[in-house]
């Protein structure tokens, strides 16, 4: 174990720990090709037990890296500091990039007039790459990134992955939105509902339109009711958001007698709509989110949600692009979808 | 080895260590041809064994700015996302650089192993400047960012203000928290308590020894109570820290009438331990906070505080930032202190 103050576990060390050279040490710690897992294995585990940190002057000497990543959120701060989405995202990304020794840099995105600006400094050499969030379809920072030849990798499937050969095609880590959102429709139809409500998120993001696609999949079933398009409401993945759809499907269909909203944001809010009309959840309206963060299970009542793990998610992203980072182009490397799981509780 | 907040290791050492010219020195660390491999993996040994860092960071200020700013916040992300306070104090700050087209990285610290990292990509001219926050005693950031000639400014007034001559003197924001302190426990006396207990912040931070200062100060009258040592308790300015120091308050002194809680987060974490032991707030014990940010207004009974403009510091921040970076040494440029208002809620 290295003492803290003490003297740093050189290369030299790690090297005679492994029982390997010091090319092969420098070469797994500084994510070079061409060396067995095996090997990989044994030097990572004596990296671990010295607590040896590569020398990034050195490193970058090597190899012109900065030793830094932007994470950029296309979301003004407000939103960003609001929900606990993104803290526990970062909260993964954060840990990943530490073990590796590399520096996280957190950009928002206020307005569309930062976009330029972002574009130009993660393309002026100050970041090896980058890990974006949150896009919408109009969004012009992938462009911009793909133009400067920044390895980028996106949270959430960017409505162009299917585009382009395959080789270009953009690296990501999701959950499995469409499958989520069956399973909470899926659960609703077993406990009886027939008149099932969908919030959405905004529909220009692959995650809201996924969700949505899941929720009219289960209701294609030969047993499912008809979608009935008046049940479907934009609530802006945001609580405010949510309150306000709630309140517009309830005029629109006052008996519906479920409602999935895609986000626990959103089903928050949607909760308070149906207290202020003093309706009973489950008893006059199941409610169902989606994320399963700290909100759902501090509502009231508990909420029953689809739960994706945002924190894996977020180190998952930063393994990805510290593996691109270690490779000359990419092509091997490939999407991540993580699983999508029902968790029970009271409100549905 | 490069000691932090030593002094930097030179291009000259690394020549003498190498046993070669500075000139060749400078060729292999700015990627030139024409140095043979041999000679090119002896001076690389030599910058990564004294920790080198290439300074371009004057060149960059010379010939092209970044068009951006680090902002550094010397806590980990958990407490970042979880105390109002930075959020508030980021949308100052976000706002103020945004209007003049300057972006915003914002770095945080995970542990001290963070600070060699966060240094070099400070000192690397990746950015114009920084604002950093939040900082101990210990903290070996500002004197990184001194010796790398970054332009720098400090929210909350850095421990070593008024060390060094006048035009050496660290820029930065603050606010009146001696005053504020005052205030809070003058309010307090002259509602007739007179055992009136403190919840102090980390004494190494300036803005939590200020406040205790105040604190002594408005008991130093002739009508005040003298102070008694054993009502000061440490809650780290977090809800947790506030809730165990109220229990050990009161376990030591259990006729205490008032408590000055330094920060709004600590406040309500005494509040919790107040209502666990069946005290009332303001009858039994009287509760002032610091700082008015929401957690203040929300809590129950309503917090009487003192209010300190979060956002605004964090805007007066920014703005002496730039004004800094639009002279040549900021020497006319002097630190903020803005005030510190009571304001009179239901809790004392």
């Amino acid at each position: 174990m290295s003492v803290p103050g003490g003297p740093r576990p050189t290369l030299e060390a790690v090297a005679a720990l492994a029982g390997v050279s010091r090319a092969t040490v420098s070469r797994v710690v500084n994510g070079g090709t061409g060396v067995r897992a095996e090997i990989r294995e044994k030097v990572q585990e004596a990296v671990a037990e010295l607590g040896y940190v590569p020398n990034i002057a050195a490193r970058s000497l090597v190899t012109r890296r900065t030793g830094a990543v932007a994470v950029v959120i296309a979301e003004p701060e407000t939103r960003v500091f609001s929900d606990p989405f993104f803290a526990q995202q970062l909260r993964g990304i954060g840990r990943e990039l530490g073990a590796a020794d590399t520096q996280l840099l957190l950009m928002m995105v206020e307005s569309d007039r930062d976009h330029a600006r972002i574009g130009r400094y993660l393309s002026g050499g100050h970041v090896d790459g980058a890990l974006m969030f949150s896009l919408h379809r109009a969004d012009p920072l992938p462009a911009m990134a793909a133009d400067s030849g920044l390895p980028t990798v996106f949270g959430g499937r960017p409505h162009w992955s299917d585009d382009g050969p395959a080789g270009a095609r953009p690296l990501y880590v999701d959950t499995d939105n469409r499958d989520g959102a069956r399973q909470a429709v899926r659960h609703l139809l077993g406990r009886g509902r027939r008149r099932i409500a969908v919030i959405t998120g905004p529909l220009d993001q692959t995650s809201a339109q996924d969700r949505l696609d899941g929720y009219r999949e289960a209701l294609t079933g030969p047993d499912a009711p008809p979608v009935d398009e008046r049940l479907i409401a934009d609530g802006s993945f945001t609580a405010e958001g949510g309150e306000r759809a709630m309140a517009a499907l309830l005029d629109s269909v006052p008996d519906l007698d479920a409602v999935f909203a895609c986000s626990d944001l959103m089903a928050t809010g949607a909760l308070r709509t149906l207290r202020a009309r003093g309706l009973r959840v489950p008893e006059d309206v199941a409610v169902v989110g989606y994320d399963d963060l700290a909100p759902a299970a501090w509502a009231d009542p508990p909420l029953t949600t689809v739960r994706q793990d945002v924190q894996e998610m977020g180190r998952l992203m930063a393994r990805l692009l510290l593996d691109r980072l270690a490779t000359d182009d990419g092509a091997r490397l490939a999407p991540v979808v993580t699983p999508a799981t029902l968790i029970v509780r009271d409100s549905a």
